[in-house]
């Protein structure tokens, strides 16, 4: 019998590649080790629990610790890998007993991401958050829920202790907030802050929030964040976080406003150093590089989740996109090939929907045309305005869609969409257009819903897309 | 100078036509012949008027007469054409002031469909109403709105004089009603009518409504009309109405039941005799045969919208799927191609989305079964129930998604989705899959959107694209 699968990380890919390898081969030793308390968790749910949208911590548990184990899945938290040892085979396991050797014939590094704060001063203040990790959420809640209102069903999240949230429970909640990053925690975070009618200032440091949804969306992110009174703060650098032992000033280049709390959410960093000596080679993004299995350039090795790059669709270039989506899907692949039915973790578009109060965001494949143009395409673009539903049916409501296309293939390379009204969802129709490398002209002649109550007769992505072929034509 | 485009029928496919080619055209003399008074109007919109959702028949116009003429179109109302000679390439038109003949150098059949009422006796009965004129509409609003709360401007169709309806205005709302058919018009016409809590019974033949869409959402949208009040009538055959001068029953196989009001819906013909004796085909449907073009077997004739099949993207085959995306689109193709530069009408998917009350509903493709085997597939089918968002944020509703595919090649061949949230626009992905003959295998790995808001990590398409594609390698 060979030696066990190892999975490091026991998060969206680390426990579905356990399960799904266990699933696979009942047979199999499958062992997951967790450097935390916390396993199993919603990451993109955290902004709601701190708004009060979602009731309590637990709803952001997916997978209790004996239920990793009821699938047979020999689960080992607060356990970190420190060190792998691809010759031997072997990794070497920190816990609180001490550290020892653990061989493997498979391993997965499904390690993450972490959220970085440099180079900003003063982020080791107290009151200072970034939202990368669950007691961080708890500890938000925990200050924006007045002691009154808190209760212990808030906090039950089951299998971890979070007594020692208590000095925050008994606080009384911020009245100045900032959240330094505009991107998803930032306008998130922003939406959370002002669902607590909080004084909330939200600093970017380039001229939009969420660059990655380009222009026309980062404008409409802009009003709907003006709308709600988030104090935005665009082209603004912020230098330093301030106080007396907690946060009480943010000082940027717009000068310095006084704060009880503050997000950071500036990016995040993947956690690869791990695997750094050790032949697996690290894309440019400084994620670990995979083949269409998961596999890394190390014999035996999967990478998958947020710390590993991907192929993308449209570029066909590997491409670092930590989504939990691609999580799943490359764990789950990783698991089926390693139970030894091969199966490929698939390829990203870059697909991402964000919501900022009322407005829903998409975008997908390559929109920046220096990308576009990295990547050897002439890009093309237009945005168009159009409703999402027959004009004269009630909720119709303005969508604004861009497209890029190359110019000598007209090949669809990317897309984004916003609108009040199932905006966010219909990326999903770009996203598969992405994937099958489809021509604008082409999706232009899709056969695509009409209904009064959802769509007009054009859809606003065929009206982008007609435009666009115009365009293209001309 | 050639003769003039000539174009039969003012609604989508017939003006799409016309404007398209004076655009790319302006010296072409294009001359639009419209048997009724009406123009251009949203025929999918009619229910909601009913319903009084949308306020006035005049918001389900799109083009006023004076608009078309604006943009260089010489249209004439009320005057229908009765022949077609395409050996002398012209056609006979009957107006006010007697028959006249037209040359043409190009002809467009964009005749429309008529609702049929065959074999029901007793449907010329006063205040039996099908739902394929605009005037029914209008009589059903003016019924169905109490005297008193009843304006001008629910009637003012600009360009239509509607004071003949003053005796329908004038009448108090029916208490029971009845509608014929349990498809679009049913489902929509009952809903109509339950919002103004109207006894209301439905009648459908087979076992479920709205067949095209399949068991999972059929079953679905009965439970939705059951709650809604509706009174179903399932396997139930309507023989006959029955009444004096105006309808007072119908009579069915489960008995007859006291009515004040009927709807019949139990499909429609497409109006093709104009061409039948020209050496135009038509197809099994009864529809007009075109090719990718839009041209008839006859040289210079085309013929678009409802009175047409189009070629199928699943099949392969022409196929009549009167919608209102297909007749713009070819019309809007064939305009272009009449105009010298050649387009495709493009390929149909017979893509539908439907409201019931609140619940969404979508289909496309090919998913019954006989359909499938006749096109020569072995079809395989799944269907999942999964939630519309994550399963903690709040608005999460289950999503009913069937996939049907090809056993051997694993191609998708067709789906459907039922769901309160965002349901019917997902149809839109799959639609987008089939144009692309995507491979269940590579829809599973698609990377759509996930947001908590929108979308669970997997989608129901996605989830549904998993089962699916184990029962297909099982």
């Amino acid at each position: 019998m060979s030696d066990p699968f190892v999975v490091v990380g026991g998060d969206a890919a680390g426990l579905s590649a356990a399960s799904k390898c266990k699933r696979e081969d009942p047979d199999r030793d499958v062992i997951v080790y967790e450097k935390s308390e916390w396993i199993s968790y919603a990451h993109c749910g955290m902004p709601y629990y701190v708004k009060g949208e979602v009731d309590s911590i637990g709803d952001l548990l997916s997978l209790s610790p004996a239920e990793v184990r009821e699938r047979g899945v020999d689960l080992h938290r607060n356990h970190e890998v420190v060190e792998v040892d691809p010759e031997r085979q072997t990794v070497s396991v920190e816990g609180a007993d001490g550290t020892f050797e653990q061989p493997y014939d498979d391993l997965l590094i499904a390690t993450g991401a972490r959220a970085v704060t440099e180079p900003i001063d003063g982020t080791d203040l107290d009151d200072v958050f970034t939202m990368h990790h669950m007691h961080s959420a708890a500890a938000l809640r925990a200050l924006l829920t007045p002691p009154e209102e808190a209760d212990d069903a808030m906090f039950d999240a089951g299998y971890v202790d979070l007594s020692e949230l208590s000095e925050y429970v008994e606080r009384d909640p911020p009245e100045t907030v900032a959240v330094v990053g505009g991107g998803y925690v930032g306008v998130e975070m922003a939406e959370a802050f002002r669902g607590r009618d909080l004084d909330t200032h939200l600093y970017q440091r380039s001229d939009r929030p969420a660059p990655p949804f380009g222009e026309a969306v980062g404008d409409e992110i802009t009003a709907y964040l003006d709308d709600a009174g988030v104090d935005l703060h665009l082209n603004t650098e912020v230098e330093a976080l301030a106080g007396d032992g907690s946060v009480e000033r943010v000082v940027a280049d717009d000068g310095a406003v006084e704060v009880d709390l503050v997000v950071v959410g500036i990016g995040i960093r993947p956690n690869a150093e791990l695997v750094a000596e050790t032949g697996v080679e690290l894309g440019g993004s400084g994620a670990i590089v995979t083949d269409e299995y998961g596999r890394t350039a190390v014999e035996g090795i999967y990478a998958a989740g947020d710390c590993a790059e991907n192929r993308h669709t449209v570029t066909g270039e590997n491409d670092w996109v930590p989504l939990g989506l691609t999580a799943n899907r490359a764990g789950r692949a990783i698991g089926q090939t390693v139970a030894g039915e091969p199966a490929p973790v698939g390829e990203i578009a870059g697909t991402a929907v964000l919501k900022a109060f009322d407005l829903e965001c998409g975008r997908t494949g390559i929109i920046d045309h220096d990308r576009a143009e990295a990547a050897g395409f002439d890009p093309v673009s237009e945005t168009i305005t159009a409703g999402s539903r027959s004009g004269y049916y009630p909720g119709n409501a303005e969508t604004t869609v861009t497209l890029t296309a190359d110019r000598e293939s007209g090949r669809l390379l990317g897309g984004t969409i916003a609108g009040e009204d199932r905006a966010a969802i219909r990326i999903d129709t770009l996203a598969t257009a992405l994937h099958e490398a489809t021509t604008v002209e082409e999706l232009e002649r899709f056969d695509l819903a009409y209904a009064p109550p959802f769509s007009p007769v054009w859809d606003p992505i065929l009206v982008a897309a007609k435009v666009l072929d115009g365009t293209l034509s001309a």
